[in-house]
C-alpha cells in the first residue's frame, strides 16, 4: 500500500557522504561510504513523496563547486553538499513506493536523487518519468538526461547554430560535449573537438562524426592548432573548460560569433582561476558571450526526450559511456572527472532491473 | 560648379598626422600638424566625391586602437592611422562641393572626415546629412552621432532593458556613459554610474540624473561600493572600461543579467590586459556577456536621430560637452581621453559656421 512505509521492510542503504570542504584538486578520501537503514516506503502521512531505488548514479563536473565551502551569494548555496549527509545528484532508479500523484510503483524515473541505495524523495517534482524503457535505461543519466538537456538547450538556444558554422567544442567526448558536437552535425555545421588522449581523439573523429579533433594534452600551441583545424575562425564555441582554451578561442572568433559557456573544467581546482586577456575582441567581433544552466531549460524537457529519442534511433547520436560498478566505486569515478580518466559520459551502475 | 576642383582656389590645410605607432600610453608628441594646401573643389573626374570644410572633429576612445601597429587580423586593419597621413574620424563639416548625388553644396554633413581643416571624402556613403539644425551642431559628434547611436544600440538593442532594472554604467560621464545613462531612466531602470573625479560625479546625480553615483578613483573596494550602490545586484552592466571593474561587475550579476561590452578604455594603454577571474559565474547566473560596435547598427540611423531629437528638445537627454578651440588643440584632447581629463563628450571645434 503506497504511505505504509512505516511497516514496510527496512533494508540496508549505503551512502556515499562528504567528509569535508574541498580546496583545490578533490581526492576520494574527501567523501566515504556509510552503512545505514532505509523503510522501503513512504512515511505515512508523507503526502508527495517518492522512495527510489537508485539504478545509475551520474557523475557531473558541476558537482566539484557544490564540494567547496561557498560564500553567500557566490553560487546557489542550496546546491552545496553538505557534510555528513548523503550527496544529491541527477540519477536513474525505480519507485519503490509513492504518494505523488503522477508516479506509482514500478515507474522508471530520472532526475535528482541520493548518492546511496535507496532514495526517499520529497521533492518528486523534481522527477521525470522516463518514456523511452526500449532504450538504454543508463542513457537517462546522460544523453537522455541532464547532460543531454544541457548540449541541446546550450547549442541550438544559446548558440543558435545555422546551416555551415564553424563550430568548435572542448571536452567533446565528455557526457555533454558529444551530444554537442553530434547536434553540431545534425545542424549541418563543420565540427572541431578538443579532448585530452588520443584515444578520445580517434573517438571524436571515427564514432561521432566530427570532423576534425585534437588533443589539446600534446599540442603546445593552442593558437596554431585552432588556426589549422579552423583557418576561416569560430562560429561557434561550445566551452565546457574554461581557461586558457577559453581565452585562445576568443582570438578566433568570427564576426558576430556566439561562444556558448557550459562549464569550465579546467578552473575548478584552482585556488584562483586563470586570468582571460583576450575578452577585448568580442567589441570588434561583436562576439556574444553567454552562460547558462540546464536549469532554466527544463520546460522543454518532453519536447528533447522525443528529439533526442528519435536521433538515437536514427544513430544520429550515439553515445559512449564509462561505466563503473557498485556504490563504492562512485568516489573514485567522480574524482576521475578531473583528471579526464573517464572515457564518455561517467556513470556508477547500482543496481540493473 | 560641382565637380570643377581643378580650377578651385586653393586654400590653406592644417593636418594631425600620426608620427609614429604607439606603445603603452600616448603621448602629444605622438602625432603633429603639419601644414599643407587643398584646392576647395572635387577634381574634375570623380565621379561621387564630397570636399568637406570640417568643423568640428569628435575624440573618441577607439582612436586609441587605431594607433598601435597590429598583427594581421587582431583588429580591421583598415581602420588602423598611417603615419604620415591625416588621422580618419568622426566629424561635422560643411559641403563644399560635391559630386555625390545626395549631397550639395552647403549641407551640414557628419560622418568619417579626417583631422584636418578640409578634406575630400571619396567615400560619401560614411556622411550622413544633418536634419536636425535647429540643434547645436556639435552634438552631432557625440548625442546625435556615433556615440550617441552606440548608446542606443548598445543599452537599447544588445541590453534590452525593462522597466525597474538595475542599471550600472562605467565611464558615465563620458560620451556613450552620459546617454546610455539617460536611456536607462527614459526605460524606467534604476541607474548608477561610476567616474573618475567628484565633479562627474555630481554631474552624474545632478546633470543626468543617475539615481546614484561613484567616484572609482576614491573609491578602495569595488565589490562594497557596488553592494552598497545596487545591493540587489546588477542587471545591466553598461561596460565602457573593462578591467577590474568588469572582473568585479561579473561578481554582482543577477540571474538572467547581460554585460553590454562597449569598450574598455582601462585597458588600451596596457602591454598586457588584466586578466578576469570572475567569467565563471556567468554560467550559475546565466548571465550574457555581448561585444558590440556601432558597426553594425548604422541601419537604424535615421529612427534613432529622430528619437533622440526628441529626447533633447524636451530635456530628458541632456548633453555636457567638452570643447577645445583649433586644430592645434586637438593632440592634447585626444591624449586626455586616457587620463580622463575631459569632463563630457569630447570635441574639437575648427570653425562655426
Amino acid at each position: 500500500m503506497a504511505g505504509g512505509g512505516d511497516d514496510a521492510a527496512a533494508a540496508r542503504n549505503k551512502m556515499v557522504v562528504p567528509k569535508r570542504h574541498v580546496t583545490g584538486f578533490p581526492t576520494e578520501e574527501d567523501m566515504e561510504v556509510v552503512v545505514g537503514t532505509v523503510r522501503l516506503g513512504v512515511p505515512a502521512g508523507s503526502t508527495s513523496a517518492v522512495l527510489v531505488k537508485n539504478l545509475y548514479l551520474s557523475c557531473d563536473p558541476w558537482m566539484r563547486g557544490r564540494m567547496s565551502r561557498h560564500d553567500e551569494g557566490a553560487t546557489a548555496p542550496g546546491l552545496d553538499f553538505v557534510i555528513g549527509e548523503t550527496m544529491v545528484n541527477y540519477g536513474v532508479g525505480k519507485v519503490i513506493d509513492s504518494t505523488h500523484a503522477e508516479l506509482t510503483a514500478g515507474d522508471l524515473v530520472w532526475g535528482m536523487s541520493g548518492w546511496e541505495e535507496y532514495t526517499l524523495v520529497t521533492q518528486p517534482e523534481s522527477l521525470f518519468k522516463i518514456n523511452h524503457t526500449e532504450l538504454p535505461l543508463s542513457y537517462y543519466t546522460g544523453v537522455l538526461g541532464m547532460a543531454g538537456l544541457t548540449a541541446y538547450a546550450g547549442f541550438m538556444e544559446v548558440g543558435r547554430p545555422k546551416r555551415g558554422d564553424f563550430v568548435f567544442v572542448s571536452a567533446a567526448s565528455g557526457a555533454v560535449g558529444q551530444v554537442a558536437g553530434q547536434l553540431a552535425k545534425i545542424a549541418g555545421c563543420y565540427v572541431v573537438g578538443s579532448a585530452g588522449s588520443d584515444e578520445k581523439v580517434d573517438l571524436l573523429k571515427t564514432k561521432f562524426g566530427f570532423n576534425d579533433a585534437f588533443n589539446y594534452k600534446s599540442e603546445t600551441n593552442l593558437t596554431a592548432v585552432l588556426k589549422r583545424c579552423l583557418p576561416d575562425g569560430i562560429d561557434i564555441y561550445f566551452d565546457n573548460v574554461g581557461g586558457a582554451t577559453l581565452d585562445t578561442a576568443l582570438l578566433h572568433m568570427r564576426q558576430g560569433g556566439r561562444v556558448v559557456v557550459c562549464g569550465m573544467i579546467s578552473q575548478y581546482n584552482l585556488e584562483e582561476p586563470d586570468g582571460l586577456r583576450n575578452m577585448f575582441y568580442i567589441i570588434p567581433k561583436a562576439v556574444r558571450v553567454e552562460g547558462f544552466n540546464v536549469g532554466g531549460y527544463f520546460h522543454m524537457y518532453s519536447r528533447f526526450e522525443e528529439e533526442m529519442a528519435g536521433y538515437i534511433k536514427e544513430e544520429k547520436v550515439v553515445v559512449v559511456e564509462d561505466v563503473v560498478e557498485g556504490i563504492e566505486s562512485a568516489p573514485a569515478a567522480l574524482i576521475g572527472l578531473f583528471s579526464g580518466r573517464n572515457v564518455g559520459k561517467q556513470l556508477v551502475a547500482l543496481a540493473r532491473e
